[in-house]
């Protein structure tokens, strides 16, 4: 047994996120950086490996010639993480999937769904795995939510509001920074906000409710005067008939000019028996809401919770696990996957809970009706998973 | 000096409001109720009538009854208090102007568009003021907000999120109860949800913000099953042009199936240097969050706080003033309008901030154009306040 | 049957609790205030029942006078309510009840124990009732709370926390206000803030647990410089032996130099089964927190509660009742005891559910064991509710 | 450049602090773990260290076997950390800085004061680090805390409640656990409740407000009955005297029994000028409250914060650290210690920041004259930090 080896592309220059990823990586001690490219620019590639205490070797100047030089040692790289900007997903998912790389991926998978039907196509021809870090699924609190609604606590489901609200693209001058530039730029991508944070709330929607998203009438916004992508908006959200013949209904709300706001994802589920609540800035706590009686307040370490929930959790009630956490359980459970394959060990229910090429469809399908739907003044638009938009 | 006299047309059956009504009218000690017609019942209206200690001769079988009688005595009522059930305010208000009494009613003022314009023609003929018991705008810090709006400190206004939360009508039991029965019953209105709590946060979204709702997209529900009219529902919100021929957006939430939220209504405005965040339930502390410092809780009693605010405040900090204070306000100002007239009182800006017919009016016209919005499939449409809706 | 008649003796110069006295009175409409002494200058006194629209030969220049006029009234005042400076509480009960007036008074009763054993003895020799405002028993979750523990939820009660936080007095210049001055005068009383507010936190505990504190470690202090009486202080505290010969212990925090606080009372109370936890500026809410299941945020207007909760509350769930409420409980109950002896209706719950003398004297015994306890280094004082304190 | 080599004493049986140890080193990428002596079983020893994919020689047997045989490598590790029942903490910590490793413990550092003084001598006469794991001290809001009062944004500090609840002792049960059993035997250490969390209070308290307690007074119980050492206490604080002769004052709460409490600790600091609010369980938030304005609201990640805060934070604003990120702020401090000695880096704040033998040497006499002071009935006993206690 060994720890799973892992390369990464991008998340060189001072990138918040590429630093995350190698923290939620490396913090339970599954996974050891062993390479990266993380710049075009091999000198500064090199002394971002030195500074993570890389190899010399083994910081590339390219991610192709990472994926080469790796294919061909010994102690080869298990997996890559992804990290790049968006744009770039696609062909460097592609070609270390070629080399038989396991691929974690930020997300979007790829600039659109044509894409990542290639992917997943390229997927299913290769015995690589492929996960997406939509990272907030992460959250034990999150799990216990789908472990309650999947036993059937809250009844039929009816409503679902979902809210994720940021606010530091509130200003033109915010743009000067990389990570907004690219974001807010018309050639890397049709969306900003719902590309960057909306799509992480329906995919939370999707997780925990279990329901699939069918329909949706959407209203995005360019607050800030002279942006071509939208920085706000809203979906209404209809979700596929339930057995009952039953469609629920729900709201999504994304905005990246809620000034003060943070990062303030939080989702409310109301069923016909009780609602449900949880909130990204107070990870911890679950909360549960009846009719008639008493509010149930279900907090992180204290039982009974699901097994999935606990397999996700490593502190002792009232020792508050975050963000980085949730990262972790992303990543740790990825690898799991990976030392199962490789250590022929039989598959885990943790293993399992990791977001992938199906969700990536989902989510970029979402995205891309999403656009559209805003620019039609018809009301409700049908999401076509299948890729076969036209 | 004296006390201004009210009495009051329904609110006997044990009905909540009539209570609530009372207890708000009464809790200042500026108004004394002499005079009610609680029941079409004589005799239950005798019997609430002596509950209430009123004098027996005071407790009449019917409004037109008391309307007549009352308009002969020597301390005839000042104002009376409309807490029937929607459908009957209209013909009640117009008999009450018509003997030259001042309306408080409970919201909405009638039935339709039509019928208010009719009756802001009637009060515009006679000396009667008209009071609409839009009873959030009665809370301290919800003036408080508007204050800060209104000078300028979180510059120009972007975004509103509003929400108004209940359960009660979750399940189809909860018809039975005769609270439901006649807001669920289409032969009453053409609205639950929106007319009943849509209503008050649309009014409490262009009180606070200043800003008027030009156009709405709207999404009603009819979640339980066998229900003709909506139980929940979602309107985006464009506001009318600023200045500098911007729009600014919102969402509008309403639903009376979500299990467990109580009365949860609450309220976010996200200008472009700040953003306000108010919620009923905790509602003695206004939050403003900026971009760059730490957000300010703002507590009632705790200067400086507007002119306005502390005029509509009793205890001092930390001494938690409610619902029943919130509507008070309403009440306390509104008979300020009637002492300044009869004793000739310099107006004041208390007096000033009562709900009258021209929010009754914008608020029917929302219900409409909403109802109307959600059985298009387009996704727009215009509202329009001037009655001429063909 | 009619109003219960009251008068006022202070409250007069701009004191906030004369005014908080009377929309607690009247709140209700089962009391109507009919006279009052509100100042010793007989044209303030006028001045202000003129404000209060009393009729103008019921507002007297002294309580003596009062006292004696109303007596010889057909409709003499039933009750009266004395807001004044501590110093002068006994002598205006004494003459009220003298005069066959029941009394309810603003704690504490009187200056020492002495007095108020004096005041026992009057009383039951006389048919007057007695009610002390220790209002935040007034609160309907704090009735909850009593009720929860009475039915064993929380099995032995083993230690209590509870704090009553504020920060008016933090700085000198505090003194110059007239509220402040007579507190801290030490000819005016041996303590400021236990008597003040320390002594409400210990009604509170006892009211709640129906537990008696019998010794007490205490370390008060004079926090802001020059002054002679206590502003800030912490008592340890013994219960009295339980049936299983078990000392529960709390300890009893009470600052009015804690700055920002506003009026921060809470209280947490641990059993061997569960603890429960309440804060009055979230007076709605209580929580009771288990070793091995999620916490329960129990709330007013959500079923299932105790009848006596449910006695005291006046709007459904999610309509926040606040201080004035729970203060108006104080008086509805307290004029139920005189309704039902003047009408000769069967005694109820409510009525009796009225801090009375013995808890002024238990009070009063609190207040002068704990400034004696803090004045001598021995660690442990026992309460002598007796009065045989030599 | 390379890690820092870590290796570990205990931490083997399932313990939940170990595990945590671990990942607090490992987090930040600049701490490898490279051995351990995880049990005196050394088959469970060397099953840990496969389990952490050590190097199958790098699992020792013993400490003493661990120590020899790294000191004798080339690539010895550089520092150990100590996570064993406390009682052993002396000798291993001794003996290891013998070997010249690095020490870093979990607290209390030693069995009694005697033995920290000794261990401070030897310290003094080696080359070693000293790093104590009060692990709150990590977290970057209560750096913050530390910061505003430096600068003095609460005026002179008067008083401080310092709160720290657990539930998990709080049934006779709970002792069966291997964690419970030794910190309740009386064999193992004077004290379980102050020893264990209280002194975490207390170290809290001196850090963010740099005062010294100089004299408590104190009521420890045994509230589980037939239970030799304290689960429960309440400890009176005296600070040492400011330079304007005033004593601030304080009182430190905690708890073992306190059902549902998980592990709330928290701080209010109260100033002439301002106060300040801290609780772990929402550890990303600091509030100031001021007697005359509104209630800052400082939160992780929104300027402007203290450079200190700044360095010992990872992600932006509303993204949640929590205690696992605190804990490895303590590690990762600690090891820029020697990584600032090997590689002859100058000294940086974040590395000096790190508690250490004085602050192990205070908790020691703290917690020595806290169990003397409660046995006692004098009030107040003068905490002696020389040693010289006799």
């Amino acid at each position: 047994m060994r720890k799973i080896r892992m390369g990464m592309v991008g998340g060189g220059q001072g990138a918040f996120i590429g630093a995350i990823h190698r923290i939620a990586a490396q913090l339970d001690g599954q996974i050891e950086l062993v390479c990266g490219a993380f710049s075009r620019d091999s000198q500064v590639s090199k002394a971002i490996g030195e500074e993570l205490y890389l190899a010399p070797d083994r910081s590339y100047a390219s991610y192709q010639l990472m994926f080469e030089q790796e294919a061909a040692r010994e102690d080869r790289m298990d997996m890559v993480a992804i990290v790049t900007p968006n744009k770039s997903h696609f062909s460097i998912a592609q070609m270390a999937i070629t080399h038989g790389f396991h691929v974690i991926c930020d997300k979007p998978a790829t600039s659109d769904l044509t894409e990542i039907l290639i992917l997943k196509e390229q997927l299913l021809q290769s015995d690589c795995f492929y996960g997406l870090t939509h990272t907030y699924t992460g959250y034990p609190m999150v799990k216990e939510a789908r472990a309650r609604i999947a036993q059937g606590d809250l009844g039929t489901i009816r409503k679902v509001v979902v809210q994720y609200q940021q606010g530091w693209l509130a200003n033109s001058d915010d743009e000067d920074s990389k990570q907004a530039a690219w974001r807010l730029d018309p050639r890397q991508g049709i969306s900003c906000c719902m590309a960057d944070i909306g799509v992480h709330a329906a995919n939370l929607t999707e997780y925990i409710t279990g329901l699939h998203i069918s329909e949706v009438c959407a209203d995005l916004n360019s607050v800030v005067s002279g942006r071509q992508l939208d920085d706000d908006g809203t979906v209404l959200l209809r979700f596929a008939e339930n057995t009952q013949g039953f469609h629920a209904k729900g709201v999504l709300l994304a905005s990246q000019v809620a000034i003060g706001d943070e990062n303030d994802l939080s989702i409310a589920i109301y069923g016909d028996k009780a609602s449900l609540h949880w909130r990204q800035l107070e990870p911890n706590t679950l909360t549960i809401k009846y009719p008639d009686k008493a509010s149930a307040l279900i907090r992180t370490g204290v039982s009974p919770l699901a097994h999935l929930t606990l397999a996700n959790l490593r502190t002792p009630a009232g020792h508050p696990e975050g963000y980085l956490e949730a990262f972790a359980n992303i990543y740790v459970n990825f690898s799991q996957q990976i030392r199962e394959e490789i250590f022929q060990i039989p598959a885990s229910e943790k293993a399992q809970d990791v977001p992938g090429i199906d969700e990536a469809i989902r989510g970029m399908a979402f995205i891309e009706t999403v656009v559209a739907a805003s620019a039609s003044d018809k009301k409700w638009h049908k999401i076509d998973y299948s890729g076969n938009r036209k």
